[in-house]
């Protein structure tokens, strides 16, 4: 995550999607907008801390809103920008390699 | 480039596609085997390290093929496998994302 020129358009986007939990987030959104305490039971392991750095990052790209309802106690809710649905609807097909082909990475790298 | 579980198929594929100069890697041998000096003219600015070891991450991971022919000097020619065009295929539409949101993406973090 950083402020760069970038050297194409994948460079771009492996830099926005790029990060541990940032494809689990994008999957979670894919669905239907979450509350905080919603996304952080559903990915399994991430820290608040961790999580609300993500959101913030994935806020100032452009790939998710967040809406504050005012009510006591506010309820704050995130969902993905039309900038982040082409994102996911992009990132499909990698996500189907990355399935297809995860095994044979993890065991290549272990000998 | 870790060696760890992954949370999920994506996960996966940014881990092995992650990294500045491994999506121009990929695109230079898109449209066919290239030498190692072809590869460091093609790709402005990498250094003949980063490459070496980008390259032998790519191969690692089952993207690239190294062939030697045994001549001399020899002459090495580095090529996709099937697993690494099937990527290639995989992330055209992110690539495409990436273009088409490039601008924002440089302008917002530059705010």
């Amino acid at each position: 995550m950083t402020n760069r020129r970038y050297l194409c358009g994948l460079d771009a986007a492996v830099d926005v999607v790029g990060g541990k939990w940032k494809p689990l987030l994008l999957w979670a959104l894919d669905d239907a907008p979450r509350r905080f305490g919603e996304l952080r039971r559903e990915i399994d392991g991430i820290s608040e801390k961790v999580l609300i750095q993500q959101l913030r990052e994935l806020e100032r790209d452009g790939i998710v809103n967040r809406t504050v309802h005012e009510q006591i106690p506010p309820k704050v809710v995130y969902s993905l920008t039309p900038r982040g649905v082409a994102l996911n609807a992009a990132l499909e097909p990698l996500g189907d390699w990355g399935e297809a082909n995860m095994e044979h990475i993890v065991a290549t790298r272990a000998t």
